[in-house]
């Protein structure tokens, strides 16, 4: 698509995506299942266009872990579908009153949750992410732009050719989602501070970090998972070594796997060794300092290993002084994603939720329960390290923006000015009962 | 400051944000009133350093304007004293429960609010600004470099000495505030996107714009505000009118001004007339289109017009032939800030409400309300057009970020994983009570 069609299209798409803004929640919803029901019927379609796709990752020689990616089997299509339906059974994320403040007689004020606009995302190998994040965005409201890596290009084109059909026959129509294709898409889509106002990347460190570092449009999302755990000198050191143990080895390529275990001092002599033995169950191998290698075999330390995120069956092992030279190491090696303290030590729990400035910190469980689903929001696009907006795990809350509506009887503001100005009331209300928008009346 | 020198001090100035946004708020209310007093005693030394100010500005023949916005008169003094009384009586925005759900027995997950980290303000002429983003960042516990106009230069190094004073005797220390002099380093906060959280330039238009295109940082605010205001078939004349020439004339510097009257076709002949006679008491320069030149005497619509954001006693008029194309022009010129509607018709004021994609959205009264004193949020840090984050007058509320806070006893995710797992209770708790950083206990 040139530059000018691309453009033309995504206008469209910003005026389709308001329609699908005023829409009910019962249209939204019925098209979340009938996009399901669409799936399973055109399911030999989408297998035999992801079978030429997998059959061409394996000729270009791409690792098996992105060919395990792309293979679109029936237990994702399965998972597919279930997921569309629990993105139904959600609550309706629009129109939900956040503030309501009686500003004087007759003149209410409502903050009210609205779509934030046109997301664009931009994804790597997974065809089940493409199907993840349109449902999220038809529940919420947004038009979507989606770019999928080239490896799943005639999966991707199946599975949204699939989606369009089922929009085709609903009244929310099918032109508030939009796939492209071309690399050259992609700068397109960058540069479009006017058009797209979120975009969500989706892949590997280096590529969510060419996505923030070449556009203008908020990036919502993650580069790094350097991920610490900290063994308190007040720590339980039973449970100290399962928590390390599942949080390295029970899926080590996840950005909320650990990447530094931090051990105080004055414990190191007595967990070190238990540690070390159960790593060696998991196949893990241990870069220790200085103190560490005096107390296990371990690989040296090396420079720039505090800094590595290894997504993979290694560690670093770091002997600290206190729990305020653990905070510092977080503060100067981390990427602010999910830090966790073991301690039995009110204390030492609570200067570590304070002080460490971290999406996500935890005390005396594995930091792999940093995730949407295991936190309960539902479903998930991403996970934020940003302070701004939406921070951790993301569900339909980060799709949304909001609008201050106030409804007045022709109330003029050289009334409340002047030298005998008229008071606000300012009054808070409850927030229950439907938006000014949707015809709540008070 | 070279830039070593400035890093290092930021530094310092981020860990002592770290003390502030853990102390209590009775700290941080009685530095606020102590900081009030002491700009009371400095009041002579202030005063002093901004007579200098101003006599050079009016030497270099600075615009009247900015002459008066740089006056920190007595009666500013008040305002600016009165003001940190008012922050002083707000509510902590720290550590509130923003969700609270357990997981499962003995795993308690929190999402709490926690300040952002380090605002940069770079702001031009007006002093009492750099108290009231002072007193904010104080109250929400964020540190901030504050970067003033040289024109101001005098007076804010001293209105700085004197908050620092106030600030060294108390326990919160005086680094978390850092005030930057030179255009150098400027364009070193622009480059420090590890450092600094979150921009708030605060000046022209054009200022701000500069801001938002060379840095990566979030920034929070607006360049624009072109405000529509329209008059639909159903309205009432009579509050128009008035509605109108309040939005016009009541401070039209302000970026909540209206800056293009849109009238349906319907009432154009009955509602013009009234209009033009209304704003001609205003001395308001009406620029109409060629509908509106048959009705009105006024100034024939040059191309560029409906762009324009006048500032000043100048008023766009359009004639339009519906709704739809008033919400179509306000999408197309717009600027998202504030647009507001007149009419007696619930249906056409809910269409307005959900199509209008503007942080404010009105019906019925003047686009002057649009202000964070006037929406009752205590205290203002700016008005943001963002779709991300914070939107609309922003007071405390938007300095805050937040952290997912997870206690366990020893939990892994192996346990809620393979074959067997164990399923989430993910039962909602009451957000009520002390967060577990705070020592709350459940």
């Amino acid at each position: 698509m040139d530059t000018h069609a691309l453009h033309q299209r995504i206008r469209t798409l910003r005026s389709q995506a308001k329609i699908l803004s005023s829409s009910t929640i019962e249209q939204r919803n019925q098209l979340l299942l009938t996009i399901a029901d669409g799936l399973v019927r055109d399911y030999q379609l989408i297998r035999s266009a992801n079978e030429l796709d997998v059959a061409q990752a394996v000729e270009n020689g791409q690792k098996e872990s992105l060919v395990k990616r792309l293979i679109f089997s029936e237990e994702k299509l399965a998972a597919v579908t279930l997921g569309l339906q629990q993105v139904a059974e959600l609550k309706d994320p629009i129109g939900h009153v956040l503030e309501r403040r009686l500003l004087d007689d007759g003149l209410l004020l409502e903050k009210v949750s609205f779509p934030i606009g046109v997301i664009g995302m931009i994804f790597e190998a997974r065809p089940d992410a493409l199907v993840q994040i349109v449902s999220l965005c038809l529940k919420s409201g947004n038009g979507i732009i989606l770019k999928g890596g080239k490896e799943a290009q005639r999966t991707n084109t199946e599975l949204v050719a699939s989606i369009q059909r089922s929009c085709a026959g609903s009244a929310l129509g099918d032109t508030w989602l939009l796939l492209v294709e071309s690399h050259a898409d992609v700068e397109l889509m960058l540069g479009m501070e006017k058009e797209i106002d979120l975009l969500i990347p989706r892949g590997t460190n280096q590529f969510v970090r060419y996505v923030m570092d070449h556009t203008s449009i908020p990036v919502l999302g993650h580069a790094d998972g350097i991920c610490h755990l900290y063994i308190d000198e007040h720590a339980d050191l039973a449970k100290a070594v399962e928590i390390a143990y599942d949080s390295k080895t029970q899926y080590p390529a996840a950005c909320n796997a650990v990447e530094t275990i931090l051990v105080h001092q004055a414990v190191a002599a007595a967990f070190l060794p238990k540690l070390a033995k159960r790593l060696a169950q998991g196949h893990v191998v241990m870069h220790g300092d200085a103190a560490a290698q005096n107390l296990i075999s371990c690989t040296p330390y090396q420079e720039g290993d505090w800094g590595m995120e290894y997504l993979a069956l290694e560690v670093n092992i770091r002997v600290v002084d206190s729990l305020e030279q653990a905070i510092d190491h977080i503060e100067t090696y981390g990427s602010h994603h999910t830090d966790a303290i073991v301690s039995e030590d009110e204390m030492a729990i609570r200067t570590f939720f304070l002080q460490v400035d971290s999406a996500d910190v935890f005390a005396n469980c594995s930091t792999r329960f940093s995730d949407g689903f295991r936190f309960g929001l539902g479903a998930e696009v991403g996970i934020s390290t940003a302070k701004i907006h939406a921070r951790g795990p993301v569900g339909l809350e980060g799709l949304m923006s909001s609008k201050y509506l106030l409804k007045g009887q022709g109330q003029v503001v050289g009334t409340y000015s002047g030298t005998e100005p008229k008071q606000f009331l300012h009054t808070e209300l409850a927030k229950d009962g439907s938006s000014l928008a949707f015809g709540g009346e008070r």
